[in-house]
């Protein structure tokens, strides 16, 4: 368990590494929610400081006094258990409050917590722990913070920079190899006694056959060959949904990928570049890479595989894709209250995806985190590696 | 043809005008479009100012200047025929180009436009007509921005004030009386010199057999006791599509009408109060008008019985539904070029409105002016008055 | 008013009638409903019956027994006062009552209504007007099986023959010429004894400028120039709606043309034929019909030009678009009860026909009739004559 | 691998009972799809005999001729890589061809299969092998046409009996009890001789830890109570998707159940009767099942887990759902050819079912057979067996 003090130095640093990253931002930057899967960053600021006020100061600290109980309720997000709150659809179709409100939002409950550890110095398990939680949730929406921008900007005609420091392409220099993991009976999950999420705990054993997994990502220039192949007609490769969802919406290539006379550009947080050869492959949904598996004669790892091979290769510069559909681990039990909708309602039809990205907070990644998101979204800075 | 000094002041008093109805805003409300009926006001500033650019500077000034190449185009709207454009329902999702930008490319158009006068001290009437046509184009863009912003700010759940000095409620003192008119072949259309929209033109004769009208419109009072009647629930008051759409909405009561606690309120651009019985009722639809009008055992105008009678009575706070479905006036020919977009190809499935409105600006007002939207729409400062 | 008489033997060959146009079906196409405008030719069948039973032995003969109560409201239509009805989509989805069960309920209605007739020698005028309703009400329904049988079988691939006697495309001898008719103030409306819907009611004065008219129907052969001037994609050319309604659903030809090895074929009732160039166009929208006309620079006629010229031309091949709005005539008043359903809730965003077609009840057509569908529609016999 | 002799066996047994299923029917009934999940039984029939003259006599008897090469291909079903094929929407658009054109085609492609066996009595493996499946496909589709007949009959508003001795509701006479399976490393999937599809090979490890299982199904009673709980209404039982499809499409018990003056009936193939409490629960949707067993504390076996215990209880009337996405065993390949279509495209989205059901061909049920259906599918004789 985390102590009092470091986990007011988590809390203060996460804090504000999140306006650190919406610094870059116009005002109507924040406004707007081009489709569902996105919210608009004053969302993602709002929510993440209604998480603290209700569940910890509402519920633990005596006298709270609400910033204001008229708005901020349109912060909640997905907690049905938890009164009214603004459909998901509709986040881009409010301009009050404002980001000036929602700022001074931050300032309060912020303060208010602070202050809430000083005069509080032996807090409860139980207290420290909700707040560590909302640390780390707020870390996962960093991460969306990332992500969202990116499709509000590069969804707009005008492309435009979001900063010219994030640097979302590493190339890798390790040689691609196959690395072979022996038929065994392994463990798997959350062991030690930091931080995790419900849905990694739970250690238990699964059996592996032997089976290799390379030692890196698959690359926009291996990917370009896929492409150039016609992987995207052959309709014996894919899935026969991701067949339906590639016709409906003219899917031929990754997101985000420009095809500017025949040459192939790739918008980035630092806007619109050349395509790299050598730079891992992003923005592709499950079936891509499913698809591109097949197509190579390969196969795509389970999460188990992928876990358990992980110290022997590099990762965390995309989130993996892996064949494994989002189930709970034995003994999974859904947590009381509602903190207890937090991963378990979750666990159907969305696939795993293991590792973490460039967008992910450093200290947020841990080879036993289990990512998911269904099957056909892009846009997240998403990859594959492949199996055998 | 109004001369090129008073055209030069109608310019900078639109301009100006435009700028003033925003002045009341937070940058946030620029940027959403909550349906797609509404648009941005951001993008009202901008189009208004992009028809200028477009139809008169490109075209007639010698070297003009694009203000900027790359993004002005987002504010073409329906003009299929010049260029690209973004499609209506995206822009509420372009946080590109900024308000400040929009402010600023306006400041510069509307500068070149005022140069472009003073160097030409005689333009030709072409140039001027376009540019009357553009000052006009931009009131109907005030009324909008009106309507549009009570879209936005009356659809949050904060129901936020946008002033408090704009009165939309004007109560008329008429006395109520049925307006007697003979039958007779009456002559219908824009007669005099001044501005008018093509749709107008074309003087022509109809033969209106007598009828009466009345002086007043119908009041909220008058149409609470239809609700309260069961008026929303008689299949047989109702057209057949009115039917499907008031059961697959959910309506029940005017738009903007909230019952709080079995109060009847409404929200306005000064915010939320109790609804007035006296104040003419407003948003209805069409199919609205016209199962009240069913109920009374009565029915609405035609546009050619109103614009006869319209010297009889009062107008000017509502815009009044009539029966007559939007259609070219005989000798009705569509402009040559892009111009020539503007009226006839909306000239199917929708119903003409007569009279203007609270939110018209006042010299944009005329008893000869056809408005028309379709049938459901309930945005508009929309109202009814009787006929028999 | 009809004599008794005569009105039964309207009623008999009206029954014998509708069944002679379905004798050429297979059981398996009474049954599907391939789109929500076409009915199966079965509901058609007890739609037609349940009028009988339902507006004249259910209410006037004594003692009446139901064919069957638990099975015959699924024929109600759209009349929403008459208790519950299969909603309108779900046509399709129904295997039972079987045709077998329709033909017999059909056979006991005819049955009793002919015995009603027999043991009333002398039923009152009120009586006689709902039969006489009832048997236009299945002429109309007639024409109906045919262009619902053409589409259920011109949709599915094999293209299955109707019969072979059945003639669509009678080619006109007219010479065209431009027919004028002089400015004047003209009566419109049924005006004899014979029957007439309560729509074409309201005998009363319209004025006209003068116009002309043309003699002749468009031609197969006139419309091909159409298309093959590029006129499907010319967007000055047509209206808002029906340019969006042109590129959702790929229009770029009439109903039922097919090209085949570049040249154009037409399914007909029997079969699949080479197109002929002297035929008059058939299953065209109202938007296409628009369209044509513009590039011509002409423009369709208004339903009162359309009247007041009439005896000027021959029609009857196929429905004529007119540029009028489906909207009341003066007067009009929807009737007390269910039958007040029949025509007024139908007049708003609707488009008058004029004329009838190949697939109309010889006796059902007259020149006061007024047919509406919305702009969109194809599958009817429909047409254009130009004005100017 | 089976004999010739007793593969000609199956195949006429086969063959035969497919149509003694249909012989129920009314021709209406071979017609209809009320929705996409549910083909026309005349589609079944015709789509069962394409695949042995599209897999079978096409490519294996020398100088086959096609019974109709214009029509027969409207039953290809998801096979893309075969040519053109009906969109599956549509299957219940066509009236042609004819059930008895069907009839006629199963009788031509049996007896062409017949004489193919009786002129090569030493048939290669490989053609074998193509002919088993094609009667183990067609087993499947018996399931079908009685899952398809029940929804075609079962949401007709007249609710007509299929037949009056089809039982779908066996009472088990099993005590309930926990059957506990100890810890440890078991083997996996199909391991002897007789037929199985390719998602069952790979015979494989897993390693579980102790689990119990019941011996009985949740039977009507048992969901009873959970209604009565309130179970439906309360959202931290649900999944996030179940909760949605809940609300939008307004479920509040099991399908085909009716509350008929407070009582609960269902409605089966003989018809609609009380509903009886002791019969096992049938027609929910893996987000019924998941909700229930959290209600109870409990969860849904995974499929490895339920293929060990299978053996200490009795299954057969109810297709269980399990908690395991339907997912590749170990070393599966996807196989060459069309046939390889046949199991890996639905890899993904879907849970697996085990067992077997009342509606499922006696020799078709084996212990290792993988079903799956995507969660929210209720039109399957879907139950459930808990798990802790």
């Amino acid at each position: 368990m985390i102590s009092q003090h470091r986990l007011l130095n988590l809390f203060n640093d996460t804090r504000a590494e999140t306006e650190n990253i919406c610094s870059f931002l116009e005002i109507e930057d924040y406004v707007v929610q081009p489709v569902v899967d996105v919210s608009p960053p004053k969302w993602h600021l709002g929510h993440t400081t209604w998480f603290f006020e209700e569940f910890v100061l509402k519920k633990y600290q005596e006298d709270y006094k609400l910033y204001d109980p008229n708005s901020a309720y349109v912060f909640n997000s997905y907690y049905e258990s938890v009164g009214d709150k603004v459909i998901r659809t509709d986040r881009g179709n409010l301009s009050r409050p404002t980001v000036a409100w929602v700022y001074n939002y931050r300032k309060y409950v912020t303060r208010e917590l602070q202050d809430f550890f000083s005069n509080n110095p032996e807090l409860s398990k139980e207290i420290l722990e909700v707040i560590e939680i909302g640390c780390h949730h707020e870390k996962q929406h960093q991460e969306l913070l990332y992500t969202d921008i990116k499709y509000i900007l590069g969804n707009n005609p005008l492309l435009p920079v979001y900063n010219d420091i994030f640097e979302e392409n590493p190339i890798e220099d390790t040689p691609p190899e196959w690395i072979k993991i022996p038929e065994g009976v392994y463990e798997i999950g959350h062991k030690n006694e930091d931080f995790s999420y419900d849905n990694e705990l739970g250690v238990h054993k699964v059996y592996l056959k032997d089976f290799e997994i390379s030692s890196t990502l698959v690359t926009n220039g291996e990917y370009l060959e896929f492409i150039n192949a016609g992987g995207y007609s052959k309709v014996l490769l894919w899935h026969a949904e991701a067949w339906d969802w590639l016709n409906s919406n003219n899917i031929t290539a990754p997101f985000y990928w420009h095809q500017i006379d025949w040459e192939w550009h790739q918008y980035t947080l630092q806007g619109l570049i050349k395509l790299s050869a050598e730079a891992p492959l992003s923005h592709i949904s499950y079936y891509e890479a499913y698809a591109y598996a097949q197509w190579k004669g390969l196969r795509l790892p389970t999460e188990f595989e992928w876990e358990v091979a992980s110290d022997k290769f590099n990762w965390g510069s995309r989130w993996e894709w892996t064949e494994s559909a989002y189930s709970p681990y034995p003994g999974f039990k859904t947590a009381e209250g509602a903190l207890g909708e937090y991963n378990g309602k979750f666990m159907v039809n969305q696939k795993v995806l293991r590792g973490s990205s460039v967008a992910t907070s450093r200290d947020h990644a841990r080879y036993t985190y289990r990512n998911f998101f269904h099957p056909h979204l892009r846009w997240q800075f998403t990859g594959l590696r492949l199996a055998k």
